[in-house]
């Protein structure tokens, strides 16, 4: 089996309302689809959101990165050779969500060649997974209500709280969560690199206090001491996102004490490198946790065929909500949350059907 | 799929010669064949070495393992489901032989479903990989004999010298090999914790004037001080084998300082446990080798897999040839080195088909 072509296309989806944390906004999903054909017919996909404010990458760049980089690279190569192709990608640096989105195609492909499910392949850990629930910058009113919802309509009952604004201001809004969502759901925070680090210790301690698990992202991690004072002092481990893209960086900042535990994304490290990353915190002690690039359904699908493919993951709630924050994508079958969990889908590949017409509405070229 | 049966079947099959080193020394090999069917009529297979020097389980306690611990875990279990499997299996401790052959017969279920050498599942990094000796405890005459034999009939050109006796009488092998082989061929040295701690950091100096490569388990890892003198006193890398078997394992020692590269072998953390060191060891930018525990024909074709599916373990040498020691085996086709080269099978799973009648005649019950 060999590649055959290797496509990006450039979506515009538009969300249900715009989306806000300390970092950044966005309005509407300016995805770029990945789709990649092999000479025996099969289709396989994947998700790249691009997220300038992180990873550098515009959907534009990720376009231009994949058709004129990395299709080179591709076309001919055997899908299943992915040691092989990741360092042929890896000759460029950063484009993480071009490289993610690649990968977890070429683990569709994969999956259908084998006649098996990619969290099968991986390992099969589990059927499903326990959905959290990322919970956008607002007032405690606004956010509070986004959080009783997705509990009412879906049963989540694990949260992730946006912070990294005037402490006060976050206080207020976890307070008010807890209180409506009571002691027995998980709450964790994400700065998303909004505070500094003194700021940063008051609001671990703060959080702490309310119960919250988990702390990502406090502060720029680039400020070297600043962060390890906060991993000194926080009462609740600080999680590493957007500052551990990588396996290396990911194996840095862990030995140079500025993370406790790591985020991983599919939208970022695909399959094979999130796989390495679990392997390496599982060897080390150090928590995994799934996280959300804002991912819309073939991401959601691809972040739950990961959870429930390696144990390590699937023991902790996955961030898979915002693709509720979507209008409508390409998928032909939505991702589905019942009583708070999302189960990985049964059929080969990622089990994700594009549907041609919601394609070719929402395609930009 | 499901697990349907887990047989342990002990072996004796006589070797052409016996083979001494600083920890032991074998005449024959008890290996424990390890057979899991399916319910669709899919045959695994995996070997256990018993190495009660380095893990204290003998072919009787690997049986006992796999028929009484294991196989009541495993029966009725998805063959794919591994990372649930490895979790059954590690509520029992130790037993590292019987889990790895358990791992590599699983993954051969896996690949004979996919229709996938392992190879190929794993990331596919490689077709073939260079071949290593191991070369035995003798007289200079003998080891370099012993070398030239492996060289001129199957063109290996990289050798790992097993030292850890008196310094004078390892040197002179060294230096009877080097000036027998070349200085083009690849020489590192395996003392099997033969040494204290102040003659392994001699000999880390006098073998590196040699071109010695690598130092392996210079002394016992336990002698916690004495190893961490040698790791910062060798101008060579120090390289944890039989002081590093888990993945857990792994990390500490490298975290303690305690060794600055690893030996990988399928026989005790099969492929599942080994990609996750591989991982971790990418990550932390340490070299990565697949060692030999005095392996048979399956685990040899079982270690070309991993190395030939994983880019950090297809870089380097993999020591295969122990294979060439036994008077004969139970698979149908002998692996082959040629060009001090082996090749990965291109056939689904292992590739390696089980000779009924050879089985019937060196099975012991």
């Amino acid at each position: 089996m060999k590649i055959d072509t290797v496509e990006a296309i450039p979506l515009a989806i538009p969300y249900r309302r715009p989306f806000g944390f300390a970092s950044g906004r966005v309005t509407a999903a300016d995805h770029v689809l990945v789709q990649i054909t092999t000479d025996d017919g099969l289709v396989g996909h994947g998700e790249a959101p691009p997220r300038p404010y992180t990873y550098g990458e515009t959907a534009a760049s990720i376009v231009a990165a994949v058709r004129d980089l990395f299709a080179p690279v591709l076309v001919g190569a055997d899908p299943f050779a992915r040691e092989r192709i990741r360092a042929d990608l890896d000759r460029t640096v950063a484009n993480n969500a071009a490289k993610g989105a690649i990968d977890v195609a070429l683990w569709d492909l994969v999956g259908q060649a084998c006649g098996q499910p990619v969290h099968v392949l991986l390992g099969h850990a589990a059927d499903d997974v326990r959905a959290a629930h990322m919970i956008g910058l607002g007032t405690p009113e606004e956010m509070v209500a986004d959080a009783c919802e997705v509990r009412d309509d879906h049963g989540v009952d694990a949260f992730k709280i946006k912070v990294g604004r005037e402490l006060g201001v976050d206080m207020a809004a976890v307070r008010a969560l807890r209180a409506e969502l009571g002691d027995a759901v998980e709450l964790y925070a994400d700065a998303n690199r909004g505070w500094d680090a003194d700021t940063a210790i008051v609001a671990s301690r703060r959080l702490a206090d309310h119960g919250v698990s988990m702390l990502e992202e406090p502060n720029p991690a680039a400020d070297v001491l600043g962060r390890r004072r906060i991993v000194a002092a926080s009462p609740i481990p600080v999680v590493g996102d957007e500052s551990t893209i990588t396996l290396g960086g990911v194996a840095r900042s862990l030995l140079d004490g500025d993370t406790e535990a790591i985020s991983v994304k599919v939208a970022r490290t695909g399959f094979t490198d999130s796989a390495k990353i679990v392997g390496l915190c599982e060897g080390l002690g150090v928590t995994t946790v799934i996280g959300n690039q804002i991912d819309g359904m073939l991401s959601t699908v691809a972040s739950v065929a990961l959870g429930c493919g390696l144990r390590a993951l699937a023991r902790h709630p996955v961030e898979v909500t915002n693709y509720l924050l979507m209008a409508d994508d390409v998928l032909a079958d939505p991702p589905v949350i019942v009583d708070g969990r999302i189960s990985a889908r049964q059929e080969p590949g990622l089990g994700a059907t594009i549907d041609p017409g919601k394609l070719a509405h929402y395609r930009l070229a």
